[in-house]
């Protein structure tokens, strides 16, 4: 069995930038795109399909091309998602079972409660933080307003809360889905590791 | 300006405990029940209605006496209550001002936004851990069955979110208000310690 982290986060928090800093600080494996990658092969689904999934379960649009094989998809969206959600348990699960892991989203933290992960979410209690971070990520964007970005925010972050309680039927923000929660516009993106590499030392 | 640590804690999870030894531990002085005797002698109410306000603001019963001179008190709840967030602010701000401090509780950590505390939520997501640390603080309670203690955690959190609610306006469960939350349950007392120290040097 190995050990794996799991890293819910909000948007513009910088959650990603922490779990890809952790793992490669622990020499842990990261699975962010990587997991969408491995989710793919082993249901078959369209790699981009797989992909919005993640955060937009209730876009309702079919996917246009599905597998290696490019060919039109046919079966009732229900039948997918259900597919992808086996096919998603499985990845996590043998991820689980033979390395040591950062994992973001997916609801990994719900998904692997049996395997006793460290369940972490990071957050940024400052708006302004998260909107300073997605302007510098994407220079372009300083062309929207701070209204217009945190509009942006709240409506990914919606998404995401959506998508795990679809799945998990807990709620997102719930801070009894984690072990660990840390405002990375207290201590930043470097503190934020620091922090879970300290945790990781006094589970009980 | 001192540096100030606030800590909300769930019944049960060992915030106290943690507050405690954290304050020892940095020779910081430490604000429980010395805060309600401040606020006390600071507002001349008595201190057991200053102890019984602080979990129990729905709690309409007058304090039979007050302040110093054991006088029967005739002012109507409300003014009394504004007298007490009165005082008790103004207790808050002045250890901000001039103490290093751990302080247990009292909605701080929204009283002394301002003062830029680091706040820290300290929680227990598994339950039986919690009533397990209430059996062995007070063995009597033992006799009490599982169901019997979940039910009095869950009453004495539902009015330390009331109180919280109460006088900040805020949910009490919302992370967002904090910047570190931490599961006793998975980490310990001692690790919640080291999390918080840790999170100490990290601040920006």
């Amino acid at each position: 069995m190995g050990k794996v982290i799991t890293i819910g986060r909000q948007f513009g928090s910088g959650g990603r930038e922490v779990g890809k800093r952790l793992a490669e600080e622990l020499s842990y494996n990261y699975y962010d795109k990587e997991l969408i990658k491995k989710i793919s092969e082993e249901s078959g689904l369209d790699i981009d399909y797989v992909e919005n999934q993640s955060e937009q379960h209730t876009n309702q649009t079919l996917p246009y091309l599905v597998g290696k094989s490019f060919m039109a998809y046919t079966q009732p969206i229900d039948t997918i998602n259900i597919e992808l959600h086996i096919a998603q348990n499985t990845v996590l699960k043998e991820i689980a079972e033979k390395e040591n892991a950062v994992i973001i989203g997916r609801s990994a933290d719900y998904i692997l409660k049996e395997e006793n992960p460290l369940k972490v979410f990071i957050y940024a209690s400052d708006m302004d933080y998260r909107i300073e971070r997605c302007y510098n990520k994407v220079p372009e964007d300083r062309a929207k307003s701070k209204k217009e970005m945190q509009k942006e925010i709240l409506k990914i972050d919606k998404k995401r809360a959506s998508y795990y309680e679809f799945t998990t039927d807990q709620k997102w923000s719930n801070l009894g889905n984690y072990n660990l929660c840390i405002d990375t516009s207290k201590v930043g993106i470097k503190g934020a590791v620091e922090i879970i590499k300290a945790a990781l030392l006094q589970e009980i």
